[in-house]
């Protein structure tokens, strides 16, 4: 592992206390937002109110639930498989049910969950809403809306506000798989050569990766072209690195279950004027939207920062429709730095900002760092990319 | 690489000749349970019909659609950014919208596109069921189901009819990840050691199956425990591997999109004779599961002749809820081996056949083993299990 990580692993996992207080700002926003209870189906959400961590979430057979109530902590509703790991979190309330049932695939046991919860509102919130998809049969999904007496209300703007700012300790996650994540892409030019492939490059960086300590890499496309790339979503492919590419890898890597999300860019052998002026831009224009990152600022103001850089320059717009979004349990979340969001920056979110053009007709390019709003302003958790393009030989 | 793999690498990517195909029989089906079109919105599914592979799927922000109507060839529905990609693949007819888009996220797109399709019956099929959740927000997928003037069905068994008979190249691709992993699986007690712990097994393995030609491990969970352990789908952790120790791995790794999903067992430094009985009563449970896996036979014909075995050795019984089900684009898919599920095997399945018990209170043991249906009966596409369980020193 390299030096600059090996003193400063976070402990994995949460202490009860940070799970405590996770959950007593859930409820506060709960009260606020008028809901009894939230319940969950997705592994990061059932993840931050119970610890709970499993690959298992791999196989889509199984529905997993987990109920926050307004008063008293989690209850988990999982399938019998789960019993003995559940039990290794805080939570103690753990209902199982023999799955897969294919008549009855935990509805019952959810439905008679729900209803014990106190009816104050007689309002539940569940994830319906934007960015996210539940993780259940929606035929089930429609039975737990039409029989359980309280009424199912989309609970997505609650638990944004819940997850939206961080906890120091998740924080601390972030940054370490950042820095790993850097360090890799530092050494890519020492361990990469003209003539070898796309798929060679996200293998080594991946192998790279695992050995100095992430857990895993759910997230690397890389793509190359002449002069530049055409797309930033696909591949690797068995393309060979030639005189004159460009090579654009981005990735999201985790540690204990939290992302980093960030790219890239090498030239490969030389490169020209024109990618090294594009370069520059979206350097200058990442500089600009890491320091309009602050406390009270919105996120339309940090995609102004950058978009006024960038049309100065009048190149072609770019087409990803943003430039950044939050990050953490997931590979990308609330809130999007985009023309016409209003959400208020607040202390300790943490933020990509990622400015991307289309510097020429189908030659697209993209910067992204990871960012915590500190106390005292806008923090990296990235090593800033190279001020020059790095060139692989 | 390996030897064993390097003379005989799957192809990636499948030609449009075999894609007319699914089609043509997705088309077939589609008539049969009276559909005008089916809408698809998670990755395999996607991926099944049009080919298009992006990691970005890894980000909850967007959802992404794919009609495929009773007649003529599928229609993305994507963002904006997906356009180029979308491009390299067999799909001629692509629409687009710039994503994310707060207000209205690809929804009114969908729905034109959706009433565009022939109206023979009224009826368009969605991921709504069993071992699916679809992928997008509920509240947009109340829009569509409101709006759109045909019925939105439930097609989930349309959609395992058309993908749980599998293609020989899917097969192909399939063996292939099996071999490498079952290959890494056999180096394994040459690469670790007693005093290294169950994340240091997990980091060797995974490099090892990077290594010698996998895409990504989206699954490997391990778990060890003193003469056995007590579940199987957590892990791993920092748990030091000690004398006496059972260690459980289990993987599905992945080759151009498809799964094997299998798992090993390791004893550490020594193995008690509790262990060692149960893992010969698994060995021939899974013996007696793969010869079951004939054409005609039904998955509860493979199911009883597991249990049988271990119901006669009297052990205590397991808690997995089946003996093993399907995959390929999925690391689990229908059908599932289980107590009333007559399902019938057919040609060309591709199934993990994986016996589990505990044997002592606190106790599990599973094994598994993945398979495909031939003509001439079941093949194996794992290098099957020592007769004995290997020892790590």
């Amino acid at each position: 592992m390299h030096s600059s990580t090996d003193n400063n692993i976070p402990k994995r996992g949460f202490t009860s206390k940070e799970f405590e207080a996770r959950l007593l700002k859930a409820q506060e926003i709960m009260y606020k937002w008028e809901l009894d209870a939230i319940f969950l189906t997705t592994p990061p959400n059932i993840r931050y109110f119970s610890g709970f961590d499993t690959q298992f979430w791999e196989s889509p057979t199984r529905p997993w639930f987990l109920v926050v109530p307004l008063e008293g902590k989690p209850i988990a509703v999982i399938p019998e498989i789960g019993k003995n790991g559940m039990a290794l979190t805080w939570v103690d309330d753990i209902r199982t049910w023999h799955s897969p049932n294919p008549i009855d695939d935990g509805v019952s046991l959810l439905k008679s969950t729900l209803e014990e919860q106190t009816k104050n509102f007689n309002k539940i919130g569940a994830e319906l809403g934007k960015e996210m998809s539940i993780r259940m049969p929606t035929i089930d999904l429609d039975k737990i809306r039409k029989n359980v007496s309280s009424q199912i209300i989309d609970g997505t703007p609650a638990i944004w506000e819940m997850r939206m700012v961080k906890t120091a300790s998740e924080v601390k996650h972030i940054d370490h798989i950042c820095k790993i994540a850097s360090d890799a892409y530092n050494t890519l030019p020492k361990n990469l050569s003209i003539g070898e492939t796309e798929r060679d490059a996200v293998r080594k960086l991946r192998i790279d990766i695992a050995n100095k300590g992430a857990d895993a890499t759910p997230f690397m496309p890389a793509v190359s072209g002449p002069g530049g790339v055409s797309q930033i979503i696909c591949g690797p492919s068995d393309r060979i690195l030639e005189k004159g590419d460009i090579l654009f890898i981005d990735t999201g890597s985790t540690y204990d279950g939290y992302f980093c999300d960030f790219d890239r860019n090498f030239a490969i052998g030389e490169i020209s004027n024109e990618a090294a002026q594009a370069y520059d831009l979206l350097w200058l224009a990442t500089e600009a939207g890491i320091s309009a990152a602050i406390p009270g600022a919105t996120t339309e103001d940090v995609w102004t920062s950058m978009n006024k850089i960038i049309e100065d320059a009048s190149t072609i717009k770019n087409n990803v429709g943003r430039f950044g979004h939050g990050l953490g349990l997931q590979l990308t979340e609330p809130p999007s730095h985009s023309f016409g969001n209003k959400t208020q920056i607040l202390e300790n979110m943490v933020l990509t900002i990622e400015p991307g053009i289309e510097y020429a007709p189908g030659k697209m390019m993209v910067h992204e760092e990871n960012i915590v709003v500190s106390k005292e302003g806008p923090k990296l958790l990235t090593i800033r990319a190279p001020r020059e393009m790095p060139i692989i030989k």
